[in-house]
């Protein structure tokens, strides 16, 4: 008998993925800059099921309001390939009054001057989870 | 006395953002599907300068041939705040005949059908590193 391990991928539902956005620290934002396509990670603080950044005067993210982003957190054991990945899809916007959600400002800089608050409302939330099942045959 | 403590965002020059995405087993592949901007994690090869993924039948990624997309890295610290963030951007395409790197095909699914190889063709690679400074006054 021979056993032999694969890879699952088990697609996550929304209140999944919420849950799971919930135990991140740190996501990735993907977004467009005057180069194209980039990602670059963010502390992100979560107000109702918005997705709000604190981001620097020069930060490259800034360049994305007004563009549907996605934000991907994920929890990956490199060593045994296993975990899980999330993705927020949603329009970037400028922080209204209304947001009270204060996220740490990470990645800050000394000199960065002004913070502004950025809000991505999630339209659709994905996520998978990645196992290891060992088959005998 | 006051000590303060700040993040600093410290640019990566290509040389060592190589480098550093050589160091790196898993990746997140930005890319537009159907449904719009998404993120998924794989296990990639390095052939010379360009990246190369074995994705399944059915990954979202085969969408994305002949997109530019961003390939990040990363290694962060969540907890000191401490790391570095690569990102490889270019144009996606099917490996051809003369990409001899043969990437993890990961993640997997027991019934993923056909792998591809798909190649990203680095354009430009830009990366952060980030530390944090205590400051004194």
């Amino acid at each position: 008998m021979t056993t032999t391990e694969h890879g699952l991928v088990e697609p996550l539902g929304p209140a999944e993925g919420r849950a799971l956005l919930m135990t991140a620290e740190i996501g990735r934002l993907a977004f467009t800059d005057g180069h194209g396509p980039t990602v670059e990670p963010f502390a992100f603080a979560l107000d109702d099921a918005a997705i709000v950044l604190a981001v620097g005067a020069r930060s490259g993210a800034r360049a994305a309001v007004g563009q549907t982003v996605a934000f991907e957190v994920d929890e990956i054991d490199v060593v045994r390939r296993t975990g899980w990945s999330v993705v927020a899809v949603g329009t970037l916007h400028r922080a209204g009054p209304e947001v009270r959600a204060r996220p740490e400002p990470w990645p800050d800089t000394v000199d960065d001057g002004e913070r502004a608050l950025l809000v991505l409302t999630v339209e659709r939330i994905s996520g998978r989870r990645l196992r290891r099942e060992v088959r005998r045959g």
